[in-house]
């Protein structure tokens, strides 16, 4: 029975457990909390969560789902249309959701990417009943090997009563081997995690759980959803271009080597675009010790300037989907996928030295960065894995385009409208227009470099207008309360941040 | 020559550098940047930097000073008064200096105590010039061998070119052995920090650095200034009663053992309250891997409930100072003082498991809390090691009186008018009206929660009309921009963040 799949399931025993994903869908019942494989679009459960939602058209049913962090394939969108989702934890980036949640429909808790499984191994939040794991292949000793992604996957499966396994046969088998799996151990017996450099592995190349505990295998080949970054443009070349002016100097000062130090990249276009910016830098035997490897990791690798990448999944557009996975072999010695609790632990990465590049939504004058809410208020994605580094980093470094939507929104503000990251966690802010280095300054220095060298007018004009009525009433952090919001209280009721005459004058 | 202090300076050639504060003052010059032992008002410098001020008086004197965190013998006070400082790093709490903050006089950079020594080992910030460093003795080989706190101390003599030894005769040479002089290596050679447990010894007994680098040597016999904590009133008590009954629960639960996880406890008064409740707990065969030990360590091992306590420094009170320091040896096998990078470091935290517990100024309604500004503006103290331990922590508790001035102040208010811990760092907020449990809750409930249970009247119900009408305008976070910081600029208005109506009922 099944025995087409004894390469991919390898264990004899498993193989009478494949069956439909309708079937496996059937496990899930009403109010339970789900664990599912999927990291930034990368190795998510495909067949299982959409039969589910199927079954969802029939019956009451409300799970919270909990999954690496953000999924393709519509899984997101398609969960929250059925009604199915009633908790989404850590992450998520589908606008059907994040409406959802918007509207006070689901009740998402945005974490750090290292804390989910630290919180449920310990019981502070409800356990895991069910996990489904996207694999390439079962081994014969039951242990699951995942696909493009770890993310919080083996300890979901540990902690799970029962397992279902989704068996892509789209993967190829070589990449087996790819992954380390290394889960802490319980406190108070918890000991060091022996990673000295990002190519050190330390764990298994497969998760090890007991063969019973998975009570249903379903056979997929749909492919994972291709990463929607854009291309660079001249905006972020420019901030790609002013980072690695930054690097040079630090090189040059002797704080640095030209092999610098592991570096760490955000998702998104503009971490994409910088990392991307190193091809045409002066530096050698870069590393990188990240979360989502992304185009620019493989781009590096095929420009020779970088040795070795840690993450804990690969996501890459359509096309370097296809060079990268029709010939992974070339790349699998340089590459390590871990549980997102390794790739974005604070002892890893304090102990590497990371140099820690992100994405700010806005920053204020004096260094706070909002990552996650628009306007204060409505949630884009999530925290993700930026706090895991910028607190813990060498160097956190937050990027961001000084203005958008044509100008009607400037970047900088007066005080940001969330924090996510707070003036002690964020080294340097760049846009396109240059570069802060905050090391070492109090908030009223903070306040001039920033507003001098990451903000053009006629912004930089009314931000210097707020420090200065703000320094009349004093204090470490000068504000002017009532109008410290004001700029996103405009936008709300205006369209833009710009004062009437500027606005006018913008759009004349 | 000096041969009194044979004891006291063991390296004999080292004893013909003993001389007077003001010509050790001398070695000091314009523009140099300073580090100074001293932690929490534990093992500061005490006449060096004193006669640095009384050189200012004659002469144009700017340093740039470091310290481990705040100093006591009104140290910062002379120095701010003379106009000596033109930087401060990386905490403060003296009112004066304070003022000059606020004013925009001196520059001060706010940072996470386990950061400076990163930032100074990796060059970040600019070098050490000379270090000031109070010791009970200089061993036979030149190391010297901290008095009450060892803070910074040890990189600070380290990276210097020059170091000032300050020899407390006041202090016992009992206190030798307590102390655990442990240094990361530079990256990339660097490796885990082997403490396993908060009793580990990983380091050496005193702090060795190359003799011929101590230039000087000034013998003193001023005290430690006391602690400025309050003892335990009706609002605290009922804090740490609260406290006791949550972690009871979580025994209960099977989260915690009766020895729950190693404790960390901020410095001032409420703190100090809440691990004195832990005296009438149900808990046993606790520990403490802390920052500051105050009062309540030793009132906790006297009580037998505490096994053992690892900080940074020991700060207590005049009459707990005497009973401790006249006996240092009936405490000394469970007590252990760590370099603060080492006591806050974030891959320790995390593998112990800290229960983190910590004072807020204030809080929001959706979990944010404020350290260290008053009305977003004007600096209190700094945030210390807050941020090292709640980011990092098991649980990470923040503990606020509900009101202040009389009931003018809500500690929980709508917005937090700066941000030092976001609410992805905060598990629990409890005041004396309650306890707040925020873990896996989204913004909306977690709203609910602290409202209903942090906060009465008539606080409680103008914070319902307000999330009556964020949830209104929707979204993740509601909030209503142009009135989140209304009750920060009523105050600052009108003394009072009451409504009048309300203000008009209290004062009736």
């Amino acid at each position: 029975m099944h025995d087409e799949y004894r390469d991919r399931i390898r264990l004899p025993l498993l193989r009478e457990r494949v069956t439909s994903a309708a079937a496996a869908a059937g496990w899930i019942q009403d109010g339970m909390t789900i664990g599912m494989s999927g990291f930034t679009r990368a190795g998510d459960a495909k067949v299982v969560p959409l039969a589910l939602a199927e079954r969802a058209r029939h019956e009451h049913l409300k799970i919270t789902l909990m999954t690496g962090a953000s999924l393709g394939n519509d899984v997101d969108k398609t969960l929250t249309e059925a009604g199915v989702l009633a908790r989404r934890i850590p992450f998520q980036s589908d606008p059907v959701l994040r409406a959802a949640i918007n509207r006070g429909e689901v009740m998402y808790v945005d974490q750090h990417l290292s804390e989910t499984v630290e919180m449920l191994r310990t019981r502070q939040i409800a356990p895991i009943d069910i996990a489904i794991i996207e694999a390439i292949a079962i081994t014969d000793t039951g242990a699951i090997v995942p696909t493009t992604s770890v993310g919080n996957s083996a300890t979901f499966a540990i902690l799970a009563d029962k397992v279902i396994v989704e068996i892509n046969l789209t993967q190829s088998l070589e990449l087996e081997g790819l992954h380390d799996i290394f889960i802490p151990k319980h406190r108070p017996q918890r000991e060091p995690i022996p990673i000295m450099t990002p190519s050190d592995r330390v764990g298994t190349m497969a998760i090890e759980i007991p063969p019973e505990k998975i009570v249903a295998i379903v056979i997929t080949e749909k492919l994972d959803s291709s990463s929607t970054i854009l291309p660079p443009d001249a905006e972020t070349a420019a901030i790609a271009a002013h980072l690695v002016d930054f690097f040079r100097e630090e090189v040059r000062l002797g704080r640095l080597t030209e092999s610098l130090l592991p570096m760490q990249a955000g998702i998104g276009t503009i971490a994409n675009a910088v990392m991307t910016g190193f091809i045409d830098s002066p530096f050698k035997h870069l590393t990188m010790y990240s979360e989502v490897l992304q185009d620019s990791t493989f781009a590096l690798f095929d420009a020779g300037k970088l040795d070795f990448a840690s993450g804990s999944s690969i996501t890459l557009s359509s096309q370097k989907s296809k060079e990268v996975f029709s010939d992974i072999v070339r790349y699998k010695d340089r590459l390590v996928l871990r549980p997102q609790e390794v790739s974005n632990h604070p002892e890893v990465i304090r102990r590497l030295g990371i140099l820690a590049i992100n994405t700010a939504l806005e920053a204020d004058i004096y260094g706070n960065v909002n990552s996650t809410h628009v306007l204060g208020t409505h949630m884009m994605n999530g925290i993700g894995g930026s706090g895991d580094f910028a607190r813990n980093a060498y160097l956190a470094v937050f990027a961001t385009k000084s203005i958008a939507k044509g100008g009607k929104i400037s970047s900088i503000v007066p005080m940001v409208s969330h924090v996510d990251h707070t003036e002690h966690d964020v080294d340097i802010i760049v846009t396109e227009v240059g570069l802060a280095d905050l090391r070492g300054l109090a908030p009223r220095e903070r306040a001039q470099v920033i507003i001098d060298h990451c903000v053009s007018e006629p912004y930089r004009k009314m931000l210097h207008d707020y420090v200065a009525e703000a320094n009349q009433r004093g204090g470490h952090t000068p504000h002017v309360l009532e109008k410290a919001l004001s700029w996103h209280v405009r936008y709300h009721d205006t369209g833009s941040m710009l004062l009437p005459k500027e606005n006018a004058e913008i759009s004349a």
